[in-house]
């Protein structure tokens, strides 16, 4: 057995306590599928004093965080400590220029500033990695840069976000509304006290660009997402949805269109027969579709110090068996600008609802800015009468470009009959 | 870039075929993300004139199989022939004694001989890796031992059998009996001409006794595996299993017990609530549950020439790459003989179905010997009756040894009531 891989821990929440905890515990066996011991010697975080539960009278402390990157006896840096800039991206940046291998569950910092890390990294020919940062505890970094290593990728997507799922699955099993859904969500700790991050698909959208990149070697671009979440999702929504049968899941997409970039978060219904559509509460999922390995879906917890520390040590045990390799698939000076694919030039079906007065002729206004705009409709309900005395209905679009649905709708913005933004939802198909 | 992967191909059938055809569609992109290209050089299979659709001429055709492992400018062998011994064997062990690493899809070959092969490859210091072998397309191999390895593996199962999966979903689907989805699927080229190998669940346990290793760090143990197909189950069983909200599943299941390696291939009824219930058709899935990451799961298509290539082609990158490392997830001489753990001593719920004559006391003789076995019964059904005057009883017992069911069953041997073998399925549950 050789020398073990000398590792300072940054951060001491949930995770890196978690961390601390899966070496302790399974420390041994890691040494023989490692090859060598992983041996935790420095570790930081704000508050030295805090019980975490776990035992940090074996490790080096260090009170200033940023000093790791300079210590001696140390191989690699583990990051635990999140936010896209500030003390992660100081550290991030120093480790690697003392020539540090650097792990990292922080996704906003690799959203934001992978490019510039990968390549530090990659010019210093040491290792950058952040299974944990995508999907928790699911191996899909490694799953696609190694297991579909083979293919072109057609498309990446999935659900990203736990906390959204959780809420939309909740209101689907129960007929709940949002509101309250996200309130007990809240009461549980499955839901942040400010959950924007979540349900407004930033997390989401944060996960889905580090995907991209690594599927298509576009470099990452997480301006280049377009972000919608799931707060005007009426339970009406998802029964509606069921009717016709799909359930309505938050997905992150990308795909290659006609050489640009395409990524949207947003919520899909999402077929039934999808394996997609099976994925319930806080469980993640991302599917790859290769154009020799078809699909492949990977799922598991998203979250969580458990999964969240099984990603960070299984990247330790890549960097031990020195298998570290590129940072994303290939190499981050080989990456292209993949340019930005507008929405508005995809085909397919929407799903449009309505809050609407119930007054004559909101209908023939709604069907003649439709068919104004091109956008012929397949099926269309007029569904029960809200509390507040307003009437919903929801459509489903023919085979339209999305940019057509847009302009539909734009006829309509200043109308007195609708009440509210109507909400736009796509139909996950094998084209999307 | 570096000089290119030079490899040679010995089989070249379908699966052949298809990695030929994906290193020309995908090479340019393979070669920017494994850092050098991978260069067929020499081929090699039993009739030269065949049409594969393929262009051969680029390639050395070398007329005798073996001595591709004597190719000088050769660096590995890819191997997609099959059969456990014989000309795959000899060429494996040719190949890897002369130093070149290895290739395959040959799930029976690892099965039977992975520790042989394991031993010599890593005293040569060079790759063995067999993703294709389990699960078709889906990286599950790399998925267990890099992207599981931070954890114990407490248990490993899975659908790891297409044709078995696409006959019991089918029979779901349409409450069609077994003989005649399996005549329709033999039609559609779904299942071979002589089915047995799949639906007598060996080729699930070929790929469970290597998962099993890989998760374990125990020694394949191919014939440790206790293996049952899907021959007894009827539609009925079906029927019966979704009344009580299961669905029918083929699995191969490995955990450690005791210390002793528990390895079955056997149907199982599997909760609706489990990502394994909505496994449909050919598909197939592989749970491994982490004592860190809890369950994780990968889907995908588990055979066909695109998705084997895939893995194949997979393989090569890493080893393109340099990430070839320990055969399984520790080095072969420090796997360990698990020893077997015996099904008898397992606890759970069974569903036990009878075909049985209808006649008085037929019932009470059947309860009378669970009793005498100490096996309890939590719900009884006696459903209709079959066209041949028979009568159905489905029963679900509750917690108890296997080996006192067994024991029951056997008091039932002789019984003049009893038309046929009873068909005994143990319920999938969270301690399975």
């Amino acid at each position: 057995m050789t020398a073990p891989l000398r590792i300072a821990l940054a951060g001491l929440g949930t995770v890196g306590s978690g961390v601390i905890r899966l070496i302790n515990e399974n420390g041994a066996m890691i040494a023989q599928r490692a090859g060598r011991p992983i041996s935790i010697v420095a570790v930081s975080a704000r508050d030295r004093n805090r019980d975490r539960g776990v035992d940090l009278s074996p490790y080096k402390w260090v009170d200033d965080m940023d000093a790791l990157a300079g210590e001696p006896d140390v191989d690699c840096v583990v990051e635990m400590v999140g936010g896209s800039d500030g003390p992660a991206l100081t550290l991030a940046r120093n480790s690697l220029s003392h020539g540090k291998s650097f792990v990292t569950a922080n996704k906003a910092m690799i959203a934001h500033h992978g490019m510039e890390l990968a390549l530090l990294a990659e010019s210093k020919g040491i290792s950058l990695k952040y299974e944990a940062a995508v999907a928790g505890g699911i191996p899909v970094i490694k799953g696609i840069r190694d297991g579909a290593s083979a293919n072109r990728i057609e498309r990446v997507y999935g659900i990203l976000n736990g906390t959204s799922n959780y809420i939309l699955t909740t209101m689907e099993k129960h007929g709940s509304d949002f509101d309250s859904v996200l309130k007990d969500a809240q009461a549980l700790g499955y839901a942040e006290a400010d959950p924007g991050f979540d349900i407004d698909g930033v997390d989401a959208a944060h996960k889905l660009a580090i995907l991209a990149a690594l599927s298509f070697g576009t470099e990452v671009d997480f301006d280049g997402v377009e972000v919608a979440g799931i707060r005007g999702i009426m339970s009406a929504d998802i029964g509606q949805a069921k009717a016709l049968g799909y359930r309505i899941r938050l997905l992150g997409m990308a795909r290659i269109d006609g050489g640009k970039l395409f990524q949207r978060v947003n919520a899909y219904l999402v077929p039934e027969s999808h394996p997609l559509a099976h994925i319930e509460g806080s469980t993640n999922a991302v599917v790859a579709e290769g154009n020799f390995s078809g699909r492949l879906m990977f799922q598991g917890a998203g979250a969580g110090d458990g999964p969240t520390a099984s990603a960070v040590v299984a990247d330790l045990i890549d960097i031990a068996r020195n298998d570290g390799g590129t940072v994303f698939s290939v190499p981050a000076d080989k990456m292209v600008k993949g340019g930005r694919a507008q929405s508005g030039n995809r085909t397919g079906k929407s799903y449009i609802r309505f809050v609407v007065a119930d007054k004559p002729g909101v209908l023939a206004e709604i069907t003649a800015a439709m068919r104004d705009a091109q956008v012929s409709i397949e099926s269309m309900i007029q569904t029960e009468k809200t509390n507040e005395g307003s009437v919903l209905i929801s459509m489903v679009t023919h085979e339209s470009r999305e940019c057509d649905v847009t302009q539909g709708l734009e006829k309509l913005v200043n109308s007195s009959s609708l009440q509210g933004e109507p909400v736009v939802m796509h139909l996950l198909s094998d084209e999307d």
